[in-house]
């Protein structure tokens, strides 16, 4: 144990511009109802113009505005910290290191993008932001953005989570947010899923039909609407946890990392760590970069490369990536922002392109991890983050079994502090495994089997 | 808003040693059960001897362990932040500055003397420490260092809590430590009180009596007791805060503040800012140090200074401190940590020393302040962390009275996102405030009337 385990930056080392895949890694792009591309002015009722000319750009390198970064630095840089203890436990010759995102004041990486897109919403006149949340990251880290800059913030929770986790709605609603589960009785989209299946759990992809409904829908045209992950923006603002982490490794004397890791539920923790080190793959370095998902949620280990909605009501363009299709319901694990039936186009182009391998976990097995993890290094992570932690176990296990020193970096991009029920329920033997049937995963392709199909 | 709103210290300019107030404020010494002072031994069964030893020096500058520092720099130091956002909600000309404790592991400033503590323990031998908390925030700190170190750990908790609060007992566990409600059964002096006050919402004095029984009648002698404030080696283990911080004033451009504030329950988040700058007050510097405690428990703005049992079944030494007599039962209020009937003696010294101005506030006052403090700053602060802030924003009014640029310093001393409760309970309207009847505290000292008198 030395004092050096943690490393921070320098103002004059932080990064002051994002990086976007896009530049590096071909898209097709995303259709509209007449299955021709969407243009800008087609998306201009749900988000600002300046967020959708960032959606739509392949500029590599974005400049963050100097108010973001104001607000950024309120917790960033995150650290960066060895887990000499974790490697101690599972006895490992691997180099162990987490960007812990878990310091911002909404407890994940979320805060990244919230910032960015309240600020240009509130730039571009608007006064209402309306969104949906799985776990309650997402809806608790926009109405902190919005809180902090004086916007309205309503958000569509998905029921089974804000029914695991009540404590989020208050959260939200000390910041001023309003927070109700979804599928709701507000708007067309939540009442027409009610009256077929009133005792639905709620998934991301009907709480997204909501909140662009209740966007869209503004007499006023002062609501838009903001995503949490999944679009090229989300992905472009979260990619400051890796250019920091590619820093902060400088300052540990590591060059690069052997092996990168995220849990991926649309993709945006993933992303933010992972695409800054895909640029540098591309440019001849060799990293493994790997996106852990549920089993209950196989969205790139078993889900095809489609064309398909991001939406159960199909509000959003279509859009290609891998998807479970879009009416798909995840069974209700405690990793609410893991239970998305589709992933990140930008993240999707990279899977289909070679630089990312994807595993599948139980989530027993990411319990075990996240609590050997908590009782090691003392951080208890969201149940999302513990399918990072137990991917991270399973490469240190095999650098064992290779005999080598390799470098691991995984991104910890949540507390577990709202989440403790979940835990309380591994600890006490009443956690069970969900594997999807591929008879099932085949069921619900059939919503998209007749949708335009991408180059493969 | 600039990119330079916190700052960090480099591993260079971290303290290296405690600073031990007892070197510069004389006190008086505890008791035993014969009216005279206790010695080493007489501690021996309760507390591990080099911790007795720490409580009992009376030197200035205590070295820090290399491995109890590689443990606190998974999160220290802890950021110094300019809220310039509250100071804009509030139009005041003060400089406002926080220390975020929350960004430890267990979300509050415990952790600094939970890792030293047990460090300590198990360098002695010991295997089991058991321990009380109010809010929980001490039992989940004890339990993450327990866990850290490999020992055993019981936490008696408040029942009140216990019952407001049911996601810290899940903390706990996933730490590996065992949460039980105080009073309880396993102990002669919880059953004594169960016995007559069945419905109970527990205190402070009963669980420390209880923890203490737990520790001492170990048959094996593998168990000791670890108290989480008041004790001279906490506020000495909390002193990292201070220092800390007047290395980061510096790096602001700031010589030294005007008032320095922390709230006080048993006085190791206010001691541990609050200290190293009352050294400085010593050596000519005028500094204004603020105590700010709850009106339904007022111990330094109400009690007498006087010599008093730090628990209900006075199994401590009588200390010549603020009290409220130790059979007080203080009013349910969401700030548990701050509902104990004693004071440091450390701080009761220094408040009779005249180095401390001590103020109480109600509750609504401190959650209208929290909330505030979250919908500028961005945190969540915990109850008991808003009466500090609620202390700072009256501070800052009085500024701008007087038309000064002073420099406030508080101790976010932990965030509230296990305890959110309270925060729901305020903004639907259903918060209550108490004060304290004068003829109740009179009651109360009913019970320390015959105990021999410090002198005053």
């Amino acid at each position: 144990m030395n004092a050096s385990k943690k490393v921070f930056l320098s103002d004059a080392e932080m990064p002051r511009q994002w990086y976007n895949l896009a530049a590096d890694v071909p898209m097709q792009p995303h259709l509209g109802p007449d299955s021709q591309p969407i243009t800008p002015e087609m998306l201009a009722p749900v988000f600002p113009m300046n967020i959708i000319d960032q959606e739509m750009s392949t500029e590599r390198w974005i400049d963050i505005p100097d108010e973001i970064m104001g607000m950024l630095a309120r917790w960033r840089p995150t650290p960066l910290v060895r887990a000499t203890a974790l490697e101690a436990a599972i006895d490992t010759p691997a180099k162990i290191y987490y960007k812990n995102e878990s310091v911002s004041p909404a407890g994940s990486h979320k805060p990244n993008t919230a910032v960015a897109q309240a600020w240009y919403n509130k730039q571009f006149g608007i006064k209402r932001i309306t969104t949906e949340t799985g776990a309650g990251q997402w809806g608790s880290a926009l109405s902190f953005a919005c809180s902090l800059l004086g916007l309205e913030c309503k958000v569509f929770m998905v029921r089974v989570s804000f029914d695991q986790k009540p404590f989020r709605k208050m959260m939200m609603q000390t910041w001023g947010g309003t927070c109700v589960p979804s599928p709701s009785p507000e708007t067309n989209a939540g009442r027409q899923i009610l009256q077929e299946f009133p005792d639905t759990p709620g998934s991301l992809g009907i709480a997204i039909s909501e909140a662009i409904e209740q966007a869209v829908t503004d007499p006023k045209g002062e609501t838009r609407y903001a995503l949490g992950s999944v679009l090229n923006h989300v992905m472009l603002h979260q990619s400051i946890i890796g250019l920091e982490t590619k820093e902060q490794l400088k300052k540990f004397g590591e060059r690069q990392p052997d092996v990168v890791i995220g849990c991926a539920g649309g993709g945006s923790n993933f992303a933010g760590l992972a695409f800054p080190f895909i640029h540098d793959v591309i440019n001849g370095d060799k990293i493994k970069v790997v996106a852990a998902e549920p089993t209950s949620c196989p969205t790139l280990t078993k889900a095809p490369f489609t064309y398909d909605h991001g939406d159960v009501a199909k509000m959003t363009p279509l859009m290609p990536m891998h998807s479970l299709g879009h009416t798909f319901i995840p069974a209700p694990i405690h990793s609410g922002g893991l239970r998305y039936h589709g992933m990140a186009p930008l993240v999707s182009a990279a899977v289909q392109a070679g630089f990312i391998d994807a595993v599948a976990l139980h989530q027993k097995e990411c319990f075990e991890s996240g609590i050997l993890f908590a009782r090691t290094e003392g951080i208890i992570p969201a149940p999302e983050t513990n399918h990072a932690i137990a991917a991270t176990i399973r490469e240190a296990k095999l650098a064992k079994e290779e005999g080598k020193e390799k470098v691991i970096v995984f991104n910890l991009s949540g507390h577990g502090m709202m989440d403790l029920l979940g835990y309380e329920k591994y600890l006490s033997g009443n956690l069970e495994d969900y594997e999807l049937p591929m008879e099932v995963i085949e069921r619900y392709q059939n919503v998209i089997k007749n949708h335009p199909q991408p180059t493969q």
